[in-house]
């Protein structure tokens, strides 16, 4: 049985299947075929909840004695957008001048790809290794995230699975491969405030309570000062103010009621529950509710909401796993990738409650947009970066 | 013939018609039969726009020779709103403990009411005045008036009537008749400002630039310092902010697009064109155009809209006319009128144009609500004072 030690082979396979989230297309079922010649147990688990599409995952292991290495990623891809500019087609897997064109080819499947090809050469050349290899794949990473990672690692805890460490395959690097490593990420924050004045006429202010006057007031005091100048490893917090609607069409009139939503996006200086509390008390101050503003008889009436999940920040401290991954990629590539905590949220925020968690994939200029593309060049570097991380973690 | 001498019977009279604007609803012609018998010619021109409703109005005039006094009005009235809530039916008329219910009682069919029967208590004991009195009422002051007292006003002036000076019958007094006579209106000056910035992700706000922020800063700047402190006649400009729109219910993405819309209520040490200035200037200087903001690499790209007509401040400067009105006042009922300048605007804004313009009439408190209603003692004392000005005024 041939194993499957070609990344672009791999990705091909992987590409052909139009998985657009929340389907699955036939991506995890390919993804299955791979890895039972390796010897992989396979599973795949199915999550459902009300109001959410039922997602399905994949779970595999590859039995040792030793360390557990989890890779983790996502075959599902995002929309193809405008499919008729695209240059190549998106599920066809085309390759022209050095590069294959596909949905997906850098965020995920071309990691899942090389991660693959790179276990089937270390199996080859050396046998299992030392330890034990799991893939945690999702098919909701892309989607509301509801029947994904966050439901299979409580399944896979639940039924005993234990991992020393883990790699997510996302598309990390900036321009070039080994520009960067992400070894922790900002915490994110939202929430919608809402100040309840009294409407009036234009003409008649002191009669009415403009909300208009005290939503600008809460904003103000939310974006300054800073929160705080950075760390050691992280960007400076930020506050960015997302709306803002009062939604009145008449001329003359001051409206009952304004909103602003924002996000945070913020270091390990806080926690959610810090920042939280700094929100709290910004707004209470610039409200009024310590200290009455000038020409308010009252305080601002507001009221604040906090809005979806919050991602709690993190920083991998096994300084182990990530001088074995820098290692690996200085050994392949030459260059010493940056160790970066810049940037969005990932799955990596929810594995960093069950084992250290480095993110290191392809180059994600493409990812998302149309003509999505990997160069054939990368696909066998980044296929040589994980062999030799192989190699040196499990020693 | 018995002539309108009783406030109480021209008013039911107006009520039954339900005049709801833009319809005449019977109430211009209910007031020409009550005119005929004093000696007034009536003319009833309609006016009309694309667009807008055709609008009938009445001119009036009772010939002499002397000075020529207008009293100006409506007989449109705004919707009844929830009518179940009125204790009595909003066109009846009816009467409960002293007081006459309906919808335009005191705005401001009850003014046009007294007035006719001072004219016609004046002519039973005096025979006509020692000069002219002209009505101008329209249909369209509570709609859009567009084809109202402008198009009324030019009307009569292309025909070569001049007025000496007028009484608008609103209801000016905030709790008791005699409070307040208003000798002046502020102007109003409205507009809509909207900040361009560039979408993005809230997670790199560097590759984005946020309008929300540019439209927080533009409304500092315009909510504060104040514009003046105030004027002998006048209480400080107002600027409130009717409006901010974002519209974006996305966590994580940074808008495009901000639009704010305002409402300036000016005093006398302003003009339409001075103001608009000022303005460009405290939002040019906010936004950087004069000099960059710190932490930004261009100014904040924005552009303001007026919007709607503004109305232009006013001031009446006839004292003679002021007086006479303030001690009838006094005469009657004891009490010294206030002499203000606060408040909306009304259709003393465009008869300023042509003579001396002030407003006096009844109580307004219930004036647009459910159970808008006159006290028959007020009706009376209206009609007295009214009286008392016809006599004076022509002397
Ligand atoms: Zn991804
Ligand atoms: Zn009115």
């Amino acid at each position: 049985m041939s194993l499957p030690v070609d990344p672009t082979a791999n990705l091909a396979s992987l590409i052909r299947c139009a998985s657009v989230t929340p389907a699955e297309g036939g991506a995890l079922t390919a993804l299955e075929t791979m890895l039972k010649p390796l010897g992989f147990n396979v599973e795949r688990p199915v999550f459902a909840e009300d109001g959410t599409p039922d997602i399905e995952n994949l779970y595999a292991r590859l039995p040792g004695n030793g360390p557990h290495l989890m890779f983790a990623g996502h075959t599902d891809v995002v929309p193809v957008g405008d499919e008729a500019a695209w240059t190549h087609p998106p599920f066809a897997a085309e390759i022209a001048n050095g590069e294959m064109y596909g949905r997906g080819a850098v965020d995920m499947k071309g990691g899942i790809a090389c991660f693959l090809a790179a276990v089937a050469r270390h199996v080859e050349k050396h046998g299992r290794p030392k330890g034990s290899i799991s893939l945690l794949i999702t098919g909701d990473e892309e989607g509301p995230a509801i029947n994904g990672t966050v439901k299979l690692l409580e399944w896979a805890a639940a039924k005993g699975e234990k991992w020393d460490a883990s790699i997510v395959g996302e598309p990390t690097n900036p321009d070039a491969l080994g520009d960067m490593i992400k070894i922790g990420r900002r915490g994110s924050l939202s929430g919608i405030v809402t100040v309840n004045g009294r409407q009036g006429h234009a003409a008649y202010p002191h009669l009415a309570d403009n909300p208009a006057r005290g939503i600008v007031t809460l904003l103000d005091a939310l974006m300054a000062p800073a929160f705080d100048k950075g760390t050691g490893d992280f960007q400076p917090t930020n506050l960015e103010v997302t709306s803002i609607d009062i939604g009145n069409p008449a001329t003359n009139v001051i409206a009952a009621k304004a909103t602003a939503a924002f996000n945070i996006r913020f270091n390990d200086s806080w926690t959610v529950e810090s920042l939280q509390a700094e929100i709290h008390n910004r707004l209470d101050r610039a409200a009024g509710r310590r200290k009455l503003r000038p020409g308010r008889k009252e305080p601002i009436d507001y009221e604040i909401v906090w809005r979806d999940r919050p991602s709690h920040v993190f920083l991998t401290r096994d300084d182990r796993l990530i001088e074995t991954l820098s290692g690996s990629v200085k050994a392949v590539t030459g260059r010493t990738p940056g160790l970066s905590t810049s940037g969005g949220t990932s799955d990596a925020r929810f594995i960093k409650d069950y084992c250290p968690v480095v993110e290191f994939g392809l180059v994600g200029q493409t990812m998302h947009m149309v003509d999505e593309r990997a160069a054939l060049a990368d696909l066998e570097t980044l296929t040589q970066i994980y062999e030799r991380f192989l190699q040196d973690w499990f020693g």
